[in-house]
């Protein structure tokens, strides 16, 4: 095992036991909401985002139990996403990291309310001192986190998504779309770090661009895994997109041109860093890693 | 017109303001998202959340401004829930305030990103400066609004409400559930002009005891006019708690025991404001004011 996978295990691994501590315990005649988050964020994932948030982070000396809830928090907004988009008036799916999706392992209004209630409680651990001792640090992690999942990031992405099967996108609109559905919360992982931190402006655009960049990487490679992956190996089904005529870099370009320019960027996102010297080797492997993954 | 009818829609107007301003000006590709967040939180409602914000904080002689946006994010949590509970997969509800609900006006799943972005909103507003210049403020909102929203307050609430048709709960077990539905939010109302104004632990119990006392009026209030409301007046479908088996303290006692109960909550309510004297003499009517309301 690389040095990479190892620290990318060792951060999912603490922010499991952090995940598993700040999720509500099944208590109640309420308890199946309470299972259902616990179901959608528990146990699954490479951790990616929550990954770049303590990376960051540690680029700036931040205590790991702060970095590590924020982490949490930025988790439980990606699980949420997830809940939501794969309900039957969404993307529709049934499968995701090889198990059912929430909606089919509970039901429907579960899974609506469960969403709603990771994404709540995503920001109530991110307004709690134990996250960071300034209370304008936590104002900042909030308001920047709403801003990348909020309707001028992330919903508005899916939003264009949904839209995206009848409207022929261009490739402009087509990059803008997964800068706001994807993009959004993978620079918020890094922007978090960098305000835990602290970090001064010329470090903060450095990290910016970075995460813009990786962003990119990301979902093209994304992409390229539903037109080529495995559904085993990816945990969930495959072909989807060219199915529902959706518009993607790799449907416009082709799968060449699409894996070609992912290395790209991601080779441009490591760049970014020199800044920081060796303290961001690992976030360097990170981009590498991005474009080489299995989902 | 009373002073209290006046000064309710005088808040009513000012809060309609102040959210036409926060929300997002349909605009791009996502711009339906932007339309059914607007549709659903703008034009309705008596604001009676935003007005026992608003009539809280003035105790402490907080700046209208700060209240309106606690307010206008206040009740963007209430317009979040409203649609998500009106899907299909939930209480299915065509008519809303006399209109078609946002996935009839729209579709399903522009009525879940609507949701989800108006959550995200409400968080966003609370952490952002205009709110209150104190960070350790705003922190706060964010923190009491969550706990109040989330999977031991609202959310619970609406699991449930959801089961209850099929579980046969006890007046105690109603109780709860509607304390957590529709309570938790009403009290956060008053606790927020608390917080705004920092005011002291007397204060804030004793605001705390009246939200508490006013939350469990205002319910009984609502299965009363579940029950003997008229469809054009409530703007709602009427009839449906009893066609659902649902569990209200209106179906347990009858009619006449639960409308005995909600004046002397309302009561009891209003004399926990003694405290505060004169100052509190809207917040006394607008007890008065939850058990007689139309809807």
């Amino acid at each position: 095992m690389t040095d990479f996978a190892e620290a990318l295990g060792r951060t999912a691994d603490a922010v499991e036991t952090t995940l598993a501590a700040l999720l509500p315990a099944p208590e109640g005649p309420e308890r199946r909401l309470h299972e259902a988050m616990r179901y959608a964020v528990l146990g699954g994932g490479k951790r990616l985002r929550p990954f770049l948030l303590a990376a960051s982070a540690e680029l700036f000396y931040v205590p790991e139990t702060y970095a590590l809830r924020a982490a949490a928090a930025l988790e439980m907004v990606h699980g949420y996403s997830l809940v939501h988009d794969d309900l039957p008036c969404m993307d529709d799916d049934d499968m995701r990291r090889g198990r059912p999706t929430v909606h089919v392992a509970f039901d429907e209004a579960t899974a609506v309310l469960a969403g709603d209630a990771l994404l709540t409680l995503a920001f109530e651990v991110m307004a709690t001192e134990p996250t960071h001792p300034d209370a304008a640090v936590r104002a900042e992690l909030v308001e920047r986190l709403a801003v990348a999942a909020g309707c001028a990031g992330m919903a508005a992405g899916q939003m264009i998504d949904l839209a995206a099967a009848d409207e022929n996108l261009d490739a402009a609109s087509v990059a803008r779309m997964q800068r706001l559905k994807t993009g959004a919360l993978i620079a918020f992982a890094c922007d978090a770090g960098a305000v835990l931190g602290r970090a001064d402006r010329p470090e903060r655009q450095a990290l910016g661009a970075y995460a813009h960049d990786l962003g990119l990487a990301f979902q093209i490679a994304d992409d390229l895994l539903d037109v080529e992956g495995d559904e085993t190996a990816v945990g969930k089904a495959v072909g989807k997109d060219a199915a529902a005529g959706k518009a993607t870099l790799v449907a416009l370009h082709g799968p060449e041109r699409a894996r070609t320019q992912a290395t790209m960027l991601a080779n441009q996102a490591a760049k970014h860093l020199d800044l920081f010297g060796k303290r961001a080797e690992l976030l360097r492997q990170a981009a590498a890693f991005v474009v080489n993954r299995g989902s």
